[in-house]
C-alpha cells in the first residue's frame, strides 16, 4: 500500500525509498582507474526498486546523466521531490517494478554519496579536491560492475540510460557484453563532437574563472557559486530545443516593460538565473569538472566499440529525439550502424519530440511503449530455455 | 596605385585607410536615446572607401556585427590586419569601390572610437561605465543617420550587413525607408528568439560574475578578463556550425596523449581559449553588455516592421546560410514573408555553406555574385530617369 502525499505517491510510484551505500576496494585493495591511479576504499550510493528474483535474472541497471544521482524513483522520507526518472520506473511503468529489480547507482567521481572530489580523504581528513584521480566513463562502469558483483548478479537483464547514462550503457556493451542481456542507450553518442567538447570546455572555464574556485580547494569557503551558476546556465540552453524554449518562454517579459538595464528582462533570463543558482546548492563544482571531462574523453567510435574477436549477443534498443541538437540523431545512427555491421540485434527509434535533449527525461508515453515491449521480449526470451541469443 | 605589402594590398584592395571621427550633438544639443536619456557630444568612428559621386547617388552604408568596427576594408598604416569585410569591399569586389562610395561606421555604444561606456565623460573626467545611456538598434541607426546627413547624402544606394549589421539594415528599412534605395540584411532576424536571448544572457552573466567587473567600474584596474574571455568562448561556439568545427578540429589533441587533467587536451579547447583571451585585448566588457542587450531588445516582428501607412520602395535582398543555427534561415524567411506581404521588391537566397553563422564573413564568391548583380541593378535603375521605384 502506497502513501498518498501531495499526489506524488500513488499506485504507480515505488513509494518511499532510501539511498544506500556500497563500499569496495577496502582492506588494502585498491580500485584501479583508467588513468593508472589507484584508490580505496570507494563508496557508491545506490537505490533499488522492486525485488530481485531467485535466479537473479530480472535486474536492470539504470545509468544517470551528468548531474543525476542514485535517486531515480520514488521519494525520500519527509521529502516531496520524486526521483529523476520517476515517471519511467514503478509498478506498471516502462521499467516495471512489478516484474523487474531496478538498481540505480551514482557514478564514481560524483557528489551524491559516491566517492568523488568532495569526499574526505581519510589520510588527510580533508576533501580530495583535485587530488582525486581523474575519472572516465570506463571507471564509472567498472565501479558499477563491482556493485553488480556484490548483488551476485551474473547477467543484467538490461542497462539503460540517457545522455551520459547512454555512454555508460555503450561502455557496458563494449566492455562487459557477457554481463548484459540488453542495453538501451538513449540520446547519446559514441564520442563527443568538437561542438560538444566546446560546450563542456566553456562550462569548465566558467567554473575555473571564478576566483572562489581556488584551484579546486574551495571546500572550507563554499562553492564557486558565480562560475558554477554560469556553467549550468550554458548547460540548460543546450538541453532545450529552440522550439521548446519558444513554447515555454517566447519573448515574454518578467514585468510589463523593459528595464533598460541589465536585470533579467525576459522570462528566459530569469529561468536560467534560477536554474544556475539552484544548481550551486546541489552539485559540487569539482565533480562537474571531472564528469564533463570524462564525457569528452569517452570515445568508442569505430573499432573501439566492439573490438574484433568480441561477440555481443545482447539486444540493443537505441533511442534518439528529433529536436535534440546537443546529441543529434546522426550520433545515434552511428551507434546503430556499428552495431548492425557486427550483426548485433539492434532496434533504432528516433522519437518526434519538441523537448530537445531533455526529451529523455520528459517524453514518457512514447519511451514507455518502446521500452516496456523491448524489456518484456528480452525477459521472456531469457526464460525460454535454449534461446540462441541468450548466451 | 596600391602598395603591395605581405600580399595583403593588391589591385583588389582599397589599400591603406584610416579611421575618421564624426562628432554630433555638440554645443548644447543632445542626442536622444530610445530609453529617453540624452547625451552629447557623441562621436562616431567611421571609414570610407571609393569616391562619392557628384549627385551623391552611389553611397553604400556597411553595418557591422556585435564586435565589429569601422575598419571594414584595407589596412591601417603600418599594420597587417585587413578590415573585417575586406574580401567583400574593394575594386571589382561585391561592394565595388570603382563604382560606389562605401561608408562603415562603428555603432554608438561601441568601443572602437565611437562614444560608449568606455568613453570619458567630459563632466567627470572618468569613463561613463554603466552611467552611459542604454542603447538600442534604433539608437545605432539614428546616430548613423546623422553621419549620412553630414555627408549630405539624401538617399543611400544601399545599407548592408550581417548579424547585428542585418538588424541595423532592417531598422533602416523600417525607420527610414525614404532614405534608402536598397537593403541587404544577411544572417539576421526581426527579433531574437528565447534561445538567442539565452546565449546573450549567459554571455552577460559570465562578464558580470567576474569580481573584476566591479559593477562596471573596472577601467582603472583593467578588464574583467576571465569573465569576458568565457563570454567570448560561448559566442564562438554559436558562430560555428557542427560541421565546420568537425572539419576544423574534429577530436584532434593538442599533444600526443590525454593530460588526465583540466588542461586543454583537444585543439578545439585551445582554440576557444585563444579566441577568448584575444578578445579581452580588443573589446570593452561593458560595450559587450550594452550591445548584446540592444540585440535582445530589438523587435521588428509583425506590424512593427513596416507600420501601416508606410511605403517601402527600396529593393531588398535577404541572405541566410543553411548551417547557421544561431540565426536560422526560418528567421530570414520571416523577414521575406513580411516584406512580400507588403509588396516590397524582395529577393531571398539561402546559401549552402558549412560555416554556420560565420558564413557571412567567409563565403565570399557566392555572396559576391548575388550582391554585385543586385547593386548594379539598383544603381542602374536609379540612373534611369523616371524609374517607378526610384521614388
Amino acid at each position: 500500500m502506497k502513501v498518498i502525499k501531495n499526489n506524488i505517491i500513488d499506485s504507480t510510484s515505488v513509494g518511499v525509498v532510501e539511498t544506500k551505500s556500497f563500499t569496495f576496494a577496502e582492506d588494502g585493495e585498491k580500485f584501479k582507474f583508467e588513468s593508472g591511479d589507484t584508490l580505496g576504499p570507494i563508496a557508491l550510493a545506490y537505490e533499488t526498486y522492486g525485488s530481485l528474483n531467485s535466479d537473479k535474472s530480472n535486474a536492470i541497471l539504470i545509468l544517470h546523466a551528468l548531474s543525476g544521482d542514485a535517486h531515480a524513483a520514488g521519494v525520500h522520507a519527509g521529502q516531496d521531490d520524486t526521483g529523476w526518472w520517476d515517471e519511467m520506473i514503478g509498478p506498471g511503468k516502462a521499467f516495471d517494478t512489478n516484474k523487474y529489480f531496478i538498481i540505480c547507482s551514482n557514478v564514481i567521481g560524483g557528489c551524491k554519496g559516491s566517492t568523488g572530489p568532495s569526499s574526505i580523504n581519510p589520510k588527510t581528513g580533508k576533501p580530495y579536491a583535485l587530488k582525486f584521480p581523474f575519472i572516465t566513463v570506463a571507471d564509472m562502469v567498472n565501479a558499477q560492475r563491482r556493485l553488480i558483483d556484490h548483488f551476485g548478479i551474473e547477467k543484467l537483464l538490461c542497462v539503460a540510460g540517457g545522455s551520459m547514462g547512454g555512454m555508460q550503457a555503450l561502455q557496458w556493451i563494449s566492455a562487459y557484453p557477457e554481463r548484459i542481456k540488453s542495453a538501451i542507450p538513449i540520446a547519446t553518442t559514441l564520442k563527443h563532437s568538437p561542438q560538444q567538447i566546446a560546450f563542456n570546455e566553456v562550462i569548465r572555464q566558467s567554473i575555473m574563472a571564478d576566483p572562489a574556485w581556488r584551484d579546486g580547494n574551495y571546500y572550507e569557503h563554499g562553492q564557486p557559486g558565480k562560475g558554477l551558476s554560469v556553467a549550468r546556465m550554458i548547460g540548460h540552453i543546450t538541453f532545450m530545443s529552440n522550439q521548446s524554449m519558444e513554447e515555454k518562454f517566447s519573448r515574454r517579459l518578467k514585468s510589463d516593460k523593459f528595464s533598460f538595464g541589465f536585470d533579467a528582462d525576459f522570462e528566459v533570463e530569469g529561468y536560467l538565473r534560477y536554474r544556475g543558482a539552484n544548481f550551486v546548492k546541489r552539485f559540487d563544482a569539482n565533480s562537474y569538472l571531472y564528469i564533463t571531462k570524462a564525457m569528452d574523453y569517452f570515445d568508442l567510435s569505430g573499432d573501439k566499440f566492439i573490438p574484433n574477436g568480441k561477440d555481443v549477443h545482447a539486444r540493443i534498443l537505441v533511442i534518439s529525439f528529433k529536436t535534440d541538437w546537443l546529441y543529434p540523431s546522426y550520433q545515434s545512427q552511428e551507434i546503430v550502424r556499428l552495431l548492425k555491421r557486427r550483426h548485433v540485434d539492434t532496434t533504432y527509434c528516433e522519437l518526434t519530440s519538441t523537448y530537445g535533449h531533455d526529451a529523455f527525461l520528459i517524453e514518457v508515453p512514447e519511451q514507455t511503449a518502446l521500452i516496456k515491449h523491448f524489456l518484456d521480449k528480452t525477459f521472456n526470451g531469457y526464460l525460454v530455455a535454449g534461446h540462441g541469443k541468450s548466451n
